[in-house]
């Protein structure tokens, strides 16, 4: 994998060009791509003619980002992962990609998303193991870092589209606290869950990539969190979680007590857990609004389990909608409380590594509560289950508190890496 | 001015049809709008052909409802009131248009906005008097209804926008509660502050079509509040207000009380008061960040007084900008606190009467903190200045409890109607 931090390191110091860089992701991208499939656009030569007037005294200085194409961009062509949008080309850069150039990077390439960043697959295969999926829906993004075609990935969580590809494909998945990076020129499928997040090799990279992105002070570089206080979270769902995913979870744990935590397992207050049954409320309420347009004009176009999801979503209730939200905010407080005992709560990233095959991209089952509480969440890699599959853990911060969360997946991805 | 409501009943009860009522707005369009300028786009044959069409089944039945052009329409080319989205047709329909279209209205044009819904004014003259500001930034929509061309007009406030144009032209406008009405599709200025509104001649016709419009309970007829308990409060603001204001805002309470209202003078809690003072800072953030692409590419085309704001906000830091977030939501739970005591608050809808001249579209000094704290408002029409202009009054509800602030502002209706 390349580690998006020692690259910009490299490139503002002058020990590495930006033309370089980019000619090393060209031949990762060109050796591994035909396998993968991560890319549904690339314009390498317009990335390279970019490169040529990378500035080293940028944040990014040149380093290559791949974009979820669920996201708009002007120049190379945005399908959302729908036929309904073939060939499209959107009036204006989402503000994340205007962000990316402003701060001196460079998207070569749109990254393969799941129809409308929902359950229909894309083409992708999982880098870890080719006949395994991904994961979704930002499959793309999580597999081009996976197989190093690139440093950096943006991608996108509604459900858990971040942190389970991440958890399949053994990179790092970070999804900030909700609405620290701007999701205005990505297609909404629900405007109370829709998360931007990032995907690189290390905590570092896309802590790096945060701090240039939203002017925050995340850039944590080799620093981790000291003697932090976790609490050990199996949830209701714990059932779900096969034997590799428990397995991982408390190898975690231990990790982090051996260096210098301490680990609490805990039950979630009961309000947040019921929380989770209420993400779906929220999020097909407003996918029936939010693809309203695609609806009316081209259901034929649509997925059937698409369009059999929304037509079910229809018949949501304005009145149950309301109190899930009001349900949801009262968890977020609730949550909040939690973190005055604990830096941060350690969860699965999934019930398991990859599955076999392409026709799911696996369960949000342990993404949907923390898309709807807002916090920010990291997957961090480096255990595998008994197969090798990489099998990730979760670490789940305060809302707004990024820096801490990421210190603490920093703590754990070091403690994971002396094992 | 066109009665929604009452149009509706008519057109479900077989009184009316639709080709017959679009046939009145057409010809009043033949007669105002050469005058008023309250349009950008107008496709009355296929308005004629949905009119034909329409179903006297639906709640909306065939209402014409005119949509501001900061809002996505596929048909009708959308240009957010600027040179660089001149004959810009977008891909898809924003979700209120397809819930307009859904719920059986027709959308037979579009109206002025400023440009990007910010400062820059649009052609549109004042019906109440022709050397007059509409208001702005829904400055198409305030006038097309006020002019009797539209019985009713979607518009959107991020500052002050729905609230102030319809102070400005003697109609009733209603800010919903924030996200009642799905943005989406709107050109984003800042996405913590932007709010879709709704433009009638009466209370009633805005609570109608907002009930069709969400599905929620909000179509209060002819109900008004019994014996409402009002907070009137003149803000530490209140030196902006002009004696037609304070006029008008004393003789509303006055009139409630004559109605078996209790009207109590209040401050507002200091939390509140300051509040105001972070709205900018959430707003030009987030414009510098929503008009990125636009910035970047051709900001040269952008008003200079667009282009120097822009400037400005960009150099606002990203901790001033968290810590207004933190402010606002504060803030927000100490005005629900208020509540306990009082049904609705009442207030100014804006400085005085529409200032003359086109150069600006007035202040929204008086509704900037009630857009952050994301409460709903309508103005209530029915009190002029001396010169026989319109001064509107505001009626600021309850987070999340909009039918009561209708039937609070139906209750000042009717009360300043037996005046």
């Amino acid at each position: 994998m390349l580690f998006a931090r020692d690259l910009a390191l490299d490139l503002k110091a002058g020990r590495l060009t930006a033309p370089a860089l980019l000619e090393r992701c060209a031949e990762a991208i060109a050796e591994q791509e035909p396998e993968i499939g991560a890319f549904v656009a690339l314009d390498l030569d317009a990335a390279r003619r970019a490169a040529e007037k990378a500035r080293p005294d940028t944040p990014l200085a040149g380093l290559p980002v791949g974009v979820k194409d669920i996201i708009d961009t002007r120049d190379l062509p945005t399908a959302y992962g729908s036929p309904l949008y073939a060939g499209h080309h959107p009036a204006a850069d989402a503000p994340i990609v205007r962000q990316i150039v402003r701060m001196g990077g460079i998207v070569p390439g749109k990254t393969v998303t799941t129809e409308f960043a929902h359950m229909a697959p894309g083409k992708t295969r999982n880098p870890r193991r080719l006949t395994h999926t991904p994961g979704g829906s930002s499959s793309g993004s999580a597999a081009a870092v996976a197989a190093g075609m690139l440093p950096l990935a943006i991608g996108t969580q509604t459900g858990g589209s971040v942190i389970r590809p991440a958890a399949f494909c053994g990179v790092t998945g970070y999804k900030p606290t909700f609405r620290n990076l701007p999701t205005l020129g990505m297609k909404t499928f629900s405007w109370h869950l829709d998360t931007m997040g990032l995907f690189g090799a290390r905590v570092r990279d896309v802590a790096y990539a945060a701090a240039a992105l939203t002017g925050r002070d995340l850039d944590i570089g080799e620093r981790t969190a000291d003697a932090p206080r976790i609490a050990l979270v199996r949830t209701a769902r714990s059932h779900l979680a096969d034997a590799a995913a428990h397995a991982a979870l408390e190898a975690a744990g231990k990790a982090l007590e051996r260096a210098g935590g301490t680990v609490h397992e805990i039950d979630l207050p009961e309000e947040v857990e019921a929380a989770d049954a209420v993400h779906p409320v929220i999020q097909d309420f407003e996918a029936w609004i939010a693809l309203s347009d695609e609806y009316d004009r081209a259901a034929d176009q649509l997925s059937p389990g698409l369009r059999a999801h929304l037509e079910a979503s229809a018949r949501i209730e304005v009145g149950a909608y309301d109190e899930a939200r009001r349900q949801a905010k009262r968890a977020r407080q609730r949550l909040g409380d939690l973190f005055a005992d604990y830096d941060a709560l350690l969860t699965f990233s999934a019930p398991g590594a990859a599955p076999e095959g392409f026709a799911s991209t696996g369960s949000p089952a342990f993404n949907r509560l923390w898309t709807l509480m807002g916090s920010p969440c990291l997957n961090v890699p480096g255990l595998q289950d008994e197969t090798g599959l990489p099998v990730g853990v979760q670490v789940v911060g305060r809302f707004g508190r990024d820096r801490a969360a990421l210190l603490v997946a920093a703590a754990l991805e070091r403690a994971l890496a002396r094992r």
